[in-house]
Order: C-alpha cells, then sequence, then structure tokens
C-alpha cells in the first residue's frame, strides 16, 4: 500500500432489540463501552471527529443530530457530521471516518451507528421504511421493502431452479448464530420447518425470512494504524474500502437478482487490499431479508451466481463450515437497527479478529468482510478488515 | 503542506429563490452547469463518488437520496452519500469530498448541495426547520430559529453597546450585493430605514434581518491538484479545511455571542493553509441573520468581539471596502436553500478566484475563506480557497 491506513482500536455495542434507552442512552451506552474496550485506554480528547449514521428513524431529531454525539461522547467541540445512506447509513460513515484518517487530517476518530425504531407505531414505522426506498414510484404503488425483496426472491427461485428451503436454511443458521450472541434480539434456534410454516409477508418471503425491528447503537474508534500500537496489541486494521450505488428503484435496474452496488463495492474493496477472496475468514453480510444473504455471496464473488442456496444448504456459511456467514446472527437474528447495522458488522469483525468472540469465535480469524447495503441496493459499501 | 491537496475545477449553480424544478431537476441543472464549467471538459464516467448535502426539506426522499445524485448527474454506479447537518449540511459533504481525494482513494469527486424548501405549506416548513434546532428542549418551549438568533441578537447589542443599525446594515450591504448577483433571490438594494421599520420577527430582528425561504442547488467537481491542469489553467485548491461543533441547544454554551464551533473551525483551517487572515481577500459567511454575519466576522478572527458592527457601518466589508463579506449576497439576499447553501459558497470562491464573477467581482481575488453553521451553531465548517 505505502499509504496511511486506519485501524480500529475499540468498538462498543449495546443489546440490540426492543429498549427502553432514549437515542442520547443508546449512543452513550456504545460509545462508553468503545472507549471501555481499549486496552491501554484512549483520552476522549484525542478524538478530533466523529461520524454518525443513522437515518433518524421516527423523527427523532431529524435535522443535526450530530451534535448529540459530541454531547453525548464526551467530545465537545469536535467536528461532527451525519451521514446518511438508509440501511447503509454507519457503513458509510465508516467509510468517511477511514478517509478523514487515511487523508492525514485526523490522528483519532469517533463512528456510531444509531437507529430507534420502536418508539413508534407500526403505520410511522411503515413511513419511515417507505422514505428509504424510491418515494416517487415504488412506494407510490404500495410496494414495501418487503415486497421490493419478494420480487428478487421469487424471480431468484425461479430463475435458477433453487428450492425455497434454501431462503430458510440462511434463517435457521442465522438464528443458530444469533443464540451464541448475547447482543442479539433473538437468542434462539428456529427449525426450518417453522420458517417455512411461518405467514407469508411477501411470497415467497415469510415473517421468518424478514429481520426484525429494532433499537440499538454501535460505536467505533479509528486510528492511524502507525499509532495503534500505543492504545493495543491488536488492532484491526481497515484494510480495503469500497462503495457503489445503483438506481433508487428497481424497477430501473438490468437484474433483479444482483445488486451491482454491492459489486462494485466489492471490487474497489479487493483491489486495495493485498488480499484475495480465499484469504477470508468470514463475511458479514447485509441480510435484512434471507434472500439478500444468497444475493450477497453472489454479488461479493463468493459463490456462482444461483449457487449460493448450494453452499448454504451444504452448511458452507454455518459456523465450522468453511466460510461462516454471519456468525452474530446477521440483521436477521441479531437485529437491524437502520444505521447502527454497519457500524455493527464491524464491530463483530474487530471482536473476531482479536479472538475475543466467546462462544461464535471464528477458529483462526484473520481476515474478515463487512457488507453493508441502503435500501433494496442503492448503495453499498464493502470493508475489508485484517489483523495487522 | 507536502499532502496531497483537492482542486475544484469546475462549479455550477441554479438560481436561488421559488423555482418550479423538482428537486431532481435542481440537482441536474446544477450538475450539468459544473461539467459545463470545466474549461478542458472532465469526463462524467471519471467521477468516482459523490457526496450529497440535503437537510431533506418537506420530506422528499427524506432516506438514500443520495442514489438520485448518481441517476441525475450521469454517473451510475458510483459511490454516493448523504452529509447531512442542518445549514452546514454541504459545507460538510465538501469537506468529505476533500477528505475522499487527500485520502488518495479518489481522483475526481462530485458535490451537490440541495434543498426544496417551497412545496410544503409554511407550517409544514416551521416543522422542518425545527427539526434542525434541539428539539428536545428549545423547540418544547416553542424557539424558532429566529427566536434563537433574536436573543442571540439582543444579548449582542446589549453586551457591546451596539445600535440596531448595524444589523441593518449588513441587511442593506448584502441587497446591495445580490443586486450584482444573476442568481440571488433578491436582486434589488433595501434601504436602511426600510429594514429599521420592517415588521419584527423576533426582536431586535426584524423581517429583513432574515433570509428568505429558498429553492437551489449547486454542484462542485474536485479532483487531485497535480492532476487539475488537466482540466483548466485556473483551478482553485482547498487549502485548509475546518469544522467544529457546540451543544446543539443554545442554554448549554457558554456565550450567546460567540460561536464555539466557528472558531474551533477557523483556527484548524488557517492552521493547514498556510496563510494568514490579511492575506484573505474576501469572506463568505453564514448569514442566515444579519447578527449571525456580525458574529461570524469576529468569531473567524476577523474583528474583535464587539467591533463588527462597526466595521460594517464603517463599509469596510462592502465590494470595494478592504474586506468584502459576501459579494454574492450571501444567505440574506442570494437565499438559503439549506442544503445549498456551503456549495453555493464554494462556487462563490471558484468564480471570484478565476475572476469571472461579473459585476461583483472582488479585485484582485487570490485566497478565500467560506464558512457555513449548521442549526443555530451546533456544527460549522470554514474552508479556505487558493489560486495554486
Amino acid at each position: 500500500m505505502g499509504r496511511r491506513r486506519a485501524a480500529i482500536v475499540g468498538a462498543g455495542h449495546t443489546p440490540f432489540g426492543v429498549l427502553p434507552d432514549t437515542p442520547r442512552q443508546l449512543i452513550r451506552r456504545a460509545v462508553d463501552a468503545a472507549f471501555a474496550s481499549v486496552d491501554r485506554g484512549l483520552e476522549r480528547s484525542a478524538v478530533q471527529e466523529a461520524y454518525l449514521g443513522t437515518l433518524g428513524f421516527s423523527g427523532w431529531q431529524l435535522g443535526n443530530a450530530s451534535a448529540v454525539v459530541a454531547e453525548e461522547a464526551g467530545i465537545p467541540g469536535a467536528a461532527v457530521s451525519r451521514v446518511e445512506n438508509a440501511c447503509s447509513s454507519s457503513g458509510y460513515a465508516l467509510r468517511q471516518a477511514a478517509l478523514a484518517i487515511m487523508s492525514g487530517e485526523r490522528d483519532a476518530v469517533l463512528v456510531v451507528g444509531l437507529e430507534k425504531m420502536n418508539d413508534t407505531t407500526s403505520s410511522r414505522r411503515r413511513y419511515w421504511l417507505g422514505v428509504s426506498g424510491d418515494t416517487e414510484w415504488e412506494r407510490l404503488s404500495g410496494l414495501t421493502f418487503a415486497g421490493v425483496y419478494g420480487l428478487m426472491a421469487a424471480r431468484y427461485l425461479h430463475d435458477y431452479r433453487v428450492p425455497p428451503e434454501a431462503l430458510a436454511e440462511v434463517a435457521v443458521k442465522n438464528h443458530a448464530h444469533g443464540a451464541l450472541n448475547p447482543n442479539a434480539q433473538f437468542q434462539k434456534p428456529v427449525t426450518r420447518e417453522r420458517v417455512l410454516s411461518a405467514p407469508r409477508v411477501a411470497a415467497p418471503l415469510g415473517l421468518l425470512d424478514c429481520c426484525p425491528v429494532s433499537d440499538g447503537a454501535a460505536a467505533l474508534l479509528l486510528v492511524n494504524e502507525e499509532a495503534a500500537r500505543r492504545y493495543t496489541d491488536s488492532p484491526v486494521v481497515i484494510a480495503g474500502l469500497g462503495a457503489g450505488s445503483d438506481t433508487l428503484a428497481l424497477q430501473e435496474r438490468a437484474s433483479l437478482t444482483s445488486l451491482r452496488a454491492t459489486r462494485t463495492a466489492a471490487k474497489e474493496a479487493f483491489d486495495r487490499a493485498g488480499f484475495g477472496r480465499p484469504e477470508v475468514s468470514f463475511l458479514e453480510v447485509h441480510d435484512c431479508f434471507t434472500i439478500a444473504e444468497l444475493l450477497a455471496i453472489e454479488d461479493l464473488g463468493f459463490a456462482p451466481p444461483g449457487d449460493a442456496g448450494r453452499l448454504t444448504m451444504e452448511g458452507a456459511t454455518r459456523l465450522g463450515g468453511r466460510l461462516p456467514v454471519n456468525p452474530d446472527g446477521g440483521l436477521k437474528a441479531k437485529g437491524h437497527p437502520i444505521g447502527a447495522t454497519g457500524a455493527s458488522q464491524a464491530y463483530e469483525a474487530f471482536v473476531q479478529l482479536r479472538g475475543n468472540a466467546g462462544a461464535r469465535q471464528v477458529p483462526h480469524a484473520e481476515r474478515a468482510l463487512a457488507h453493508n447495503v441502503g435500501g433494496s441496493g442503492a448503495s453499498a459499501t464493502v470493508t475489508l478488515f485484517s489483523v495487522p
């Protein structure tokens, strides 16, 4: 590389679920945990900038919310900004933070991902989710996110002759992983039969194919790689950044079964990382619906088109398989507080690559990939992490 | 410096005002104008990333709006993200774009600032402005932005024994400048008497102390400084970036007459620029209310506390004075489409430093400062521009 790189030296995570905490409390909990996790400590006054990834769900402080991060994180006066790319908000916030360090402008930067979704009614919730899709055509015709992903799933099962059991197996696996994660919203396994017999939400997707409605926050502390050893003996390096976009509306795209934003982001990230797909120990992918995990595995280049279902059915993507996917339970079981998800994925990379993931530890994890998607694929980030 | 710097090689600007255009059309107009302004042309396919600064006023595509930029700008697939820091959204978007180039990750980046404010009712407009201030306490007590700045103005006039005529003179000057700017919302001069006798909005601020409600967009094309000559003989270099924050609520601050966010951002920007205040040819400051221009001149370090009114009354800040402030008419006369303002200020720096500002040209302009504020000072950016 030769260029300055960013490294994570601390990370914090609240439980994901239906929580009593206010948004301010969630920020504070995640940030306090991140500072507490820095092995040799990091002074709050050393943090020069913060990025908040949040959709601003339910209308809490819809504008200028980043200022609240400076207040709650105890970094008064520091530059703060909010990055909003729907469900990929904190994937992009992490990207911005890394760029700030790579540019040489900053030496220590805080990333916070946040969403508080359970303090509003279900009709308002549909509104807030709706505004992250194409409002001009998709929402006008009544299409929800489950509907959009339902269309993608139907097309995928048809085109590649994949059985619905492959989708169900994604849920079964991620619930099994979530049962090992004390921060997960759902910590109990489900059977394939239960997934297949759950009420349909948008055929072929049923209730257990969908991620839940979650409150939560995650925080990351990034420093310049050269300085990282001052804070810990086991920093996690951001080895490659990738980002891409696509049309907002599904109807404008060439394919319903592949996300260009993901493919672009993956190519960029690997071009920069200096290692390839075979060296990746595990994936954190954006499984807002079970179909999304299969598409992600393919678009990220870990399976040919139509083949991710088979891999999943064979157990390759389970903990203990040859390429574990979503060891933390994924959005499906861990939960999906919109703006918190990208930071939560990086949190998982941090604890796994340091060998601190407990019951869900991926053995010998040295390189990880995190994949965060906005909307139905209008934006995506891919971030590669490695031990130094 | 020794470090890689970003340079602007193209900039575009729609008229500001009450416009029939949709948000998509505003983006397209500003971006097309930016590409058309590049002297030797810049291929759209060369643009690798885009940043959209917008509050998302009136609820248009509240989430994931950045994807629309890729569509309208003709850069499909490029990484896009939205930066939202209330009225400083595109000041921060410009900052992010510059960091992306300084990091070495990108060679060409697009910045778009956008707001469409006139397609909603005045009560909804109060809502959308309200959500950018402290919603928990200030808005709960009924305080609007005019109210917040009214408190600041009353305190300032009292503490420094400044006459109300000093505030009025800011409006008179900026309307005189706006009359020279074909993109300004108000292109007619006003007299001091008219400003002083206008209906009060939040004493001591009257109607003509307040910026208008505006639609508009501005766009910037940034490249790596070393490559800039490929596109134009007169690039404008981003010589220094600064950013800072403060508490969201006015009540939490030590002073009502000075913005810490501005002071922090100014210090950072000058620390990096390699030139000092005496070398700055003109200022673009965030005059959402007349009082804000006086505070800005002081917090930016161009006058001691309480002295900006005198400078203004003496004509020092007029075109032709020794330190022109807001030669484009400022937010006050040019208009203030929330998320577009930071990019619009950089547009003015670009055209002035290239000697293309026509009737409002600042003679021999070689270095410029742009100052963008979010809310009542919760966030701010200061950006320094220079000829190479």
